[in-house]
């Protein structure tokens, strides 16, 4: 399992936010097909489940895979099935943390756990583009600065299309095609600090709509975690700026180690609702 | 983690039990005391988790430890406090397998994750009883009617006597006192059972009162499981008969591993409830 | 970790093949560099570890990665270094197991961890080459034979080619291009059964020269392992016929989880030889 | 798998201490016993192993535990059997770490993973000598000068005395008889600690002989770790001072998850020997 090195409570249990979570999705298959989803937040410190309540129409079971995601099998029944997933969470110190000054860990020293995630994944190619991460980032100081410059170059370099990928886009076509959407983002920026040998896992979850621009809808959000001096801290290169509130349902290599749904049959997805909002109490 | 060898979803999905189940129960610390609760059902094949609500007063967050059992972390604030979880899940499956004719499984041919099983713990002592083990049980056949004689001789040496027993009363005192509640049941035939190197583990759970004597009050239940050819078997040792519906919530080498609470500070229980009722829709 | 399935010692005590075998390799970094190796073989059943030498130049430490691999890790000094592993292990039942009436499992009483097995990943692509793979052999019958169709054709559609290939060569590139090394050969054949929604996993290790063919020198050997039927069977579509003696050194997804060698700074390899050889007492 | 809170390399690879380590010990089986050896140093930061040899007589086959210890199972044929383990090591940064101002970590804030190092085991038994150990250390300042006052009571109170304890032989036992060998000299220790919420672990296996009593035979030692200000510390409440050279082969909850031998059947130790020897080159 992902072991977070922050593993503490909260130091100050009043600083929190309440949020009203979940989605539903239309699905149609063509035959009985057995899937897998993610969708709900992974136990972790910081994070207090109060209420969930799935609706998968029948038989499903949870397992929890080694990087620490939770995972709900389904049988999906031939024809149309609608699930839904609610949670009531409150999140301690939930914005993100920036800590300017963190130097990178020197890989001899990187733990030996943390060592996957300097290796190529299936989106994420640090050989492919290696000569292009050194090129552009390898004479900046190490350390926190230059994730953030990898940060900055992929928010500029990537122009958000929804549509502009496909499920099998890799960080290299989206670099090459100058388009993507939050996972592209995502893949590209790990891909960069993996070739510069900083450790760099994808993350996906929630984010509330606290500042959301009133033109996109909600969606379920890819961000990523960069590895420096022993912490893993959040890197967001789709919105390139600090969020309040992002609750992770899974973490791994890249998007491959966390679908919102992998299903072994032909399926159709007819409609698709996420929800994140902050609750007033 | 622990792997069930029946991982696979329910051949007839219609054979379910749905379930309301869950706990309450009222605690008084004289100061902030860090605590672990396991009260919710592990995640597993065979379970559908359909809705979850938490109580615990303030923060708290969820781990699974490496036993695969859901751990609840939280804080108990001095003074009183009041906790509760609830949760509807259906139960595919449900009766207990009963298999006569299963051989066991020579201590060479075991799993490597499934040795520690054999070994000593807190309160089960194959070492101290292992005399007393090979007397009784030494000559009968292996397998199944070995665990079963097993059983069968715990259910009427001990005398279920709520209070008989403290929260260091081990197998074998509880062998030599003749009394005990359904977690000393447990061990001491796991206790045999391992001097006889047949592997077993404790479970903890939920048993829904379908059948329930109505003189004795709702109770968390424990049991144990057997490993022979290949997979793992409930027994129950205090009731000694089939039940319809067990919910695990934990599994380890003995209560230890499996404590409904475990507080790191002075504590009073002021009131205990369990649920575990059947739904009729 | 990877689970065996076979986890028991053997039947038949006597059967077993002695082997003498190692590698050595000599490189040169420009600078000092952490590198990870994975040449040692994997602790399982059926394998016994009489002796190993190291001689790495250096410090060097091991870890037991999560799919069970022993991996060793070490800094590299500037200037060349000669790495040299020797061991002498013994194999039981060492020839490779053919069942063919073993049928699939279907998807849905897979074990949940043995899942992760049909997703993409970095060199196997069963999201690009699905439409391949179900139109060739879609409507075979499931099972062992069919796995062995796709071992037929991945052996007789791509010719061996030392040099075909580069470290970032895809099963995808390697099926249009025809040509490739064993590990080509092993990432075709995963990416076909994984479309078909069989588990398939990369296997990496030494084949002792019992039929070796004279003109080829003696190298690490890839191959890949399906799930049918509750067990993990070995193929082999580079010689598609059966061996005697496969020491596995490493197993996972594919041949990302499994380097000979990852060096974390520029590293030129100058020699290479690997050696297993029977030892006849 | 244990996490070590210290991964990286050497920061001076100089200082290292070249050790020749193993055991030789006959056993003498009335029947073929399956059985599982602890006796090799187990994969971690700080040790390169060169060499190892084994001789088990027979088949046997290697398991790394939940604990991140090596296993070994073998089945010991009718008979004598001797068995020999030889390995070259060396160890970096080979003395004791002692930092008298570390503080402890509050039990809310320890990692997940390391909470059920508080808790009772077969042979710490903090629930039982709670009281005496709230009486005895419950006053004095939180950290490692806690820490070192158990020791040191342990150290004074116990007499070592080879014999005097046996295989069941708990720390209330021993603490009641004021007598036992270097294992209860530990788990007295860990008792304690646990007791006061300090996260104790069994440690054990090789300390060269570097300055060891004439009078006393070579053999396996037994000490502990305790869990400081987010890291693990060794303690040594039988020698009470600092060692060089300590080769860790198992960590655990106490000295049931960490055996030399553990035997499933009847057996006789006829001789053993242990070695641990500095290498001059």
């Amino acid at each position: 399992m992902i072991d977070d090195l922050h593993p503490s409570g909260p130091d100050d249990p009043g600083d929190f936010l309440l949020l009203s979570l979940g989605c539903t999705f239309g699905v149609v298959a063509s035959q009985p097909s057995p899937a897998v989803m993610q969708v709900a937040p992974a136990p972790r410190p910081g994070l207090s489940i109060h209420t969930e309540r799935w609706d998968t129409g029948g038989y499903h079971h949870g397992y929890v895979d080694h990087y620490g995601n939770r995972c709900e099998r389904l049988m999906l029944a031939a024809g149309a099935t609608e699930i839904n997933y609610d949670a009531e969470v409150a999140v301690w110190a939930p914005a993100d943390v920036i800590k300017p000054d963190t130097p990178e860990t020197p890989v001899g020293s990187l733990p030996d756990n943390v060592l996957s995630f300097l290796m190529p994944s299936r989106f994420c190619l640090p050989d492919e583009l290696g000569h292009e991460a050194w090129q552009r980032f390898g004479s900046l100081p190490p350390g926190w600065g230059r994730v953030q410059a990898i940060v900055d170059f992929v928010h500029g370099h990537l122009e958000f299309m929804p549509g502009a990928s496909n499920p099998w886009t890799t960080a290299a076509d989206a670099f090459r095609a100058g388009q993507g959407v939050c996972r592209d983002f995502a893949h590209l920026a790990i891909t960069f600090c993996r070739a510069l040998n900083i450790p760099a896992r994808y993350a996906f979850g929630y984010i509330p709509d606290i500042d959301i621009k009133p033109d996109e809808p909600m969606d379920f959000a890819a961000w990523f975690e960069a590895y420096l001096d022993g912490e893993w801290y959040t890197f967001d290169p789709r919105n390139n700026e600090s969020r309040i509130g992002r609750v992770v349902v899974g973490r791994g290599r890249d998007a491959i180690d966390v679908a919102l749904i992998t299903s072994f049959g032909p399926l159709t997805l007819t409609n698709f609702e996420v929800r994140a909002d902050q609750i007033f109490v």
